[in-house]
């Protein structure tokens, strides 16, 4: 038979008829199989190697020849000598076709690989970054054909690789010359691929093939934090993450006094600004350290951040965002120059802002979106991301509304007597035994329980230096569960508890938690000035979760996830005993980790869910809060602790509540509660 | 009959029946009638001020009644009494039509009205700039429907101005919130208008209706001077011009010695690049202050200039272009923010950069091209940028060929023995009496020949310094044609001439212009070096030109148009005796004045003409004079000074040429001119 041989392509199933001597590449071009290549096919950079199978496939209804590739070449064999091609591997653009076969096509070969994330529940991330490398070969300048050395290399990126009227800027322009000769002609260029909008742009060439990597950062500008992770641009990896302090705390703990300051001192906006942008490079500097790379080799940035810190990041003076209507100066998507916001990454590179939802709810809220995606959830999802304030999401693929709750920063362990934020000697787990009413607790830096031997040892270092945001909660809802507190808010005194850890504290009483001792140890006790904070964040929670809910007209949710780092260290059980979260099974609720970094590092490696997010967003219900009626009615009623055994049957088979009322005493905050009393 | 009224717009003659009530603006948009607005329909900006026609109009079929518009309203009294409303002048947007009625659009009301050009044969410029003031009302802020301030204000120029997708920079944004409270959610926004692959972006925004002016600069930045015209964007009015010389020249006077400056001293490029920029800002201040406004209302700019200036300009080292192949970095047009230029414009106005022809022929070459159209021209055109190099252009609507050619700095009066550049003092005019030999001149800065009564008292203060590029020129060709000169470029001795200014001086002989006497004063004498030097300049050109007719098969061009600022300043018919350009009757050849910076201000006023001139730049024919065996043997043939009789009969109707030759002597240039000797 003269038929051309048959090509089958492995995972795809693409499969076509080539000429004899075609190379594996270009059949994989003509194909449209998704084949990676930085040269062109000049068999320089390998990342074309394929796996050819033999024998029979009888799924394929083809048998292959043990010659049914060309043989192995000068190429491949200085390939394998320099560097390594692992068995059975051959380079697609120097194996030729011979006979029929069957070629499979490693992930790693793959331009849109995907990014495994490590939820079961989570969409994998493809690859498709906005910077890749390119190599080309540029004709020489002819002075009977005069053109631009940028005009000429242009030429060969449509020529070589189709990408049409590339432009680049000044910076490139001046370096541009030696580095074209230098490399004879042929070099590698980082390209930002553009889009409708904008051409494609060269960000940095190399004389030669360029070996190395080229990064991108995706950073959580936090109020508290500003946390980063560095990608490699070509596999996805994620080759160093990094943390620091949000250095314009300084100006104010929480968002509402920066926006004070800003207001109060002339010149106060751009302080923040330059204060937050000094941070951003103490990030980049060490997280490209960490990595043992220079941050002249990042290309790409997204940033996502709320309101107030996108408006100081980008030298907007957020006084409109501390007053209604809450107007954004602009809630659009952004993509900026890194230099413009005297970020020191490559002079090129630019940066990614997600869009923001609303005044309140932001492009960290938006990224959560792209991370969790309730847009295309099948059930009933609530996207919970807390913090300072609570940003709520509750939708499926028929729409999603979002709103933004006042929680007030007692969650991050603010505003708590013995409050801290989390780090090591930091208590984040409580147990109060129901019957003895005895506590026992870890803190963050040691996995022994409180009550374990060698726990005075392993924690002599670090000490127990208060109590963390998931410790508040579990205390309280412990409490709560060991009777020690009514479901008005109140702690029992000792007579009522049968404890006296329960101690008169003021005009009402405390719970001990810890005692350090007399040799100047701390003693950690919950108060209840600490309850009405942590019963004021959750009703600010529960009932913006409830007012999505009630315009949305359901009464449960069929999923729960939680968001933020707090929401990774949360324990599911005792935010329902708490009452945070509306009624949901159990096992229906989940924590999504740190999901605005991955909403940011699934936009820096994916420039087609930037598209994406940008339409989601606009497509997104946005309810405010501040001027809802239902909100404060919910807010009211939401304040009380609720009686666990009525909506989490699950928890009544680990404890009973007794349904205890306290006396408040006289105190002044008594008052409604005391009415309450059976 | 109940039919609508007819409405005919004159001058265009557009026609369409609208309902009684229809404002005239209204009627105007709805058939395409180009007449201005900026408030959009609001009566306040004035710009759309009709004459509507009363009575017969037979040539239109129809009669107006004298209330064919609505009543004069209260819109049109008040403007009428604080601005004046010229007699017969309606406000479009105010004035409705009530039956049928003429309509003319004066040309002050036109958006793309026309700015006359002063020389016949040139075309006006059609009014098109790339950014134009609109004013918008913007929808307050609304926290059930949150959106950013900016994409309001976008929203409000596609609803109100058809303008999609107007994006803004960092800068504006960090300014735009109070601006839009402060004018009560009513503002004019500067906008630059975009192109296909570029949206629009707002540059600037003014609380409630600007009343005032934006401008452009039109840049010819030269090797030796940098001038500008400032232009109003709405009228296309010159309202300042200025100049001054580059401050580069410290570095090199001429463009190669400046190539060799940055090569022989590091960081050389960076330091006249800093110089450049430094020029072109003394340039902005002092062209702003002369038009009484302020550099933050400059929003568009347009520089030409050659590839050396270009690439100096830009901050990229132009190395290349002192070598072949002469290979620019980019040749292509540029838009680039002026503020990564380092110019002291509005911080959001851009710089629009024509493209470089080749290596040898840029930008400025181009703005030539763009006000001469050589590639609209009937007839065969010759077109001719006389500078250090000479820019030679030929073609007519079949095609168009360019070329460089290396005239030397001796036509700006440098290497003259008593050269010196255009400025009040200098020799610019010439004749000598074919009979006495005797010579009478004019100076710059005065209107009597030297031979004039009262020419020494009025040339008193600047004395009579030296000899500019215009009189060296008539200088020679007067020489050639009283028999001083012989066509090898002998000056002959006071034996063969007969008159006494005949001196021997070195070698060969000079001819004395002026002699300032004995008390310090000048003497100006014409030195066979000086011929010699003007000999190898006019052979480059009149070579280059001969190259490009040799290329396209022709032995005779039909027009020659002299451009520059010394083409401005040449006698046409002393350019033809020395053999300058090629054959062409007298009257066919034209000075275009500074064509260059005319193309400059057609680019700026008329976006439009930016694709246009890119396209036709795409389509010239380069040709490289440094490489093509043709030019060096027109060189050659080229430096002797022709017997004006017979190529120039008109010529020799005034003057009769004696075919002089005279001897060398024996010096050490006269062999070739020996052999040549009768």
């Amino acid at each position: 038979m003269s038929q051309d041989p048959l090509v089958i392509f492995t995972p795809s199933g693409k499969r076509g008829r080539f000429a004899p001597g075609t190379p594996v590449l270009t059949a994989a071009r003509q194909l449209g199989v998704d084949l990676d290549s930085v040269c062109g096919g000049r068999g320089i950079c390998s990342k074309c190697q394929v796996t050819p199978g033999y024998g029979a496939f009888p799924k394929h209804g083809v048998t292959v020849a043990p010659d049914a590739l060309s043989d192995w070449n000068g190429v491949e064999a200085r390939y394998d000598e320099k560097r390594g091609l692992q068995k059975g591997r051959r380079l697609g653009c120097q194996a030729t076709i011979q006979s029929d076969v069957v070629i499979d096509v490693p992930a790693e070969s793959q331009v849109h690989r995907q990014v495994v994330r490590k939820r079961a529940e989570a969409r994998d991330i493809v690859m498709n970054p906005a910077v890749r490398l390119y190599y080309v070969e540029v004709e020489e300048p002819d002075m009977h054909e005069p053109s631009g050395d940028l005009e000429r290399l242009a030429a060969a990126l449509s020529a070589q690789w189709q990408i049409e009227g590339a432009t680049a800027d000044l910076p490139f322009l001046a370096a541009m010359q030696p580095i074209l000769r230098k490399g004879g002609w042929k070099v590698t260029c980082a390209l930002h691929l553009g889009d409708g909008a904008r051409k494609p742009r060269i960000l940095h060439l190399w004389p030669g093939f360029y070996e190395g990597a080229i990064y991108g950062l995706a950073v959580d500008l936090g109020s508290t934090t500003i946390a980063g992770h560095l990608c490699d641009l070509a596999s996805g990896e994620v080759v160093a993450s990094s943390g620091l302090m949000n250095p314009q705390i300084r100006f104010g703990e929480d968002l509402m006094s920066r926006v004070s300051y800003s207001m109060m001192n002339p010149g106060g906006a751009a302080e923040m600004t330059a204060s937050v942008r000094a941070g951003m490079n103490a990030l980049i500097a060490e997280i490209a350290a960490e990595a043992g790379t220079t941050p002249e080799l990042i290309f790409d940035a997204v940033v996502v951040c709320n309101p107030v810190m996108h408006h100081l990041f980008l030298g907007i003076d957020p006084y409109e965002l501390g007053q209604a209507p809450f107007a954004l100066a602009t809630s659009d998507a952004l993509e900026i120059p890194a230099a413009s916001l005297d970020l020191a990454l490559h002079p090129a590179a630019e940066v990614y802002l997600l869009p923001c939802i609303a005044g309140h709810v932001g492009a960290d809220a938006a990224a959560v979106t792209l991370s969790e995606a309730p847009e295309k959830s099948e059930d009933l999802l609530l996207l919970v991301d807390v913090g300072t304030n609570a940003e709520i999401q509750l939708g499926n693929r028929d729409g999603v509304l979002a709103c933004s709750s006042p929680t007030g920063p007692a969650f991050e362990g603010a505003q708590i007597s013995a409050g801290q934020r989390a780090a090591p000697g930091a208590i984040e787990r409580v147990e109060i035994d129901p019957a003895t009413k005895e506590p026992r607790f870890k803190v963050i830096g040691c996995d022994l329980w409180s009550t374990d031997p060698g726990f005075a040892e392993a924690t002599a270092t670090t000490g127990i230096t208060g109590i963390c945001g998931s410790g508040i909660i579990e205390a309280v809802a412990e409490m709560r569960m060991a009777g020690i507190l009514d479901a008005a808010g109140l702690i029992g005194g000792p007579d009522q508890t049968g404890t006296a850890r329960c101690f008169l504290d003021g005009r009402t009483h405390s719970y001990l938690l810890w005692d350090g001792g007399p040799d100047g140890g701390n003693r950690i006790a919950v108060t209840n000035p600490d309850i009405r904070a942590i019963q004021m964040a959750k009703a600010a929670l529960y009932s913006g979760a409830r007012l999505l809910m009630d315009k949305l007209g359901v009464d449960r949710v069929d999923r729960v996830v939680l968001a933020g780092a707090f929401g990774a260290h949360i324990s599911p059980r005792h935010a329902m005993v708490l009452g945070m979260i509306p009624d949901c099974p159990l096992d229906k609720v989940t924590s999504a980790g740190n999901a605005a970094g991955t909403g940011a590092r699934i936009a820096l490696l994916n420039r087609s869910a930037r598209d994406e997010i940008e339409q989601t967003v606009r497509a997104i219900h946005k309810v405010e809060t501040a001027v809802e009626p239902r909100f404060q009615e919910h807010f009211v009623n939401a304040s009380a602790i609720p009686n666990a055994t009525e909506p989490f049957p699950e928890l009544a088979k680990v404890v009973t509540l007794p349904d205890v009322h306290f006396n408040a005493g006289d105190g002044a905050d008594g008052g409604r509660r005391r009415r309450r009393r059976g």
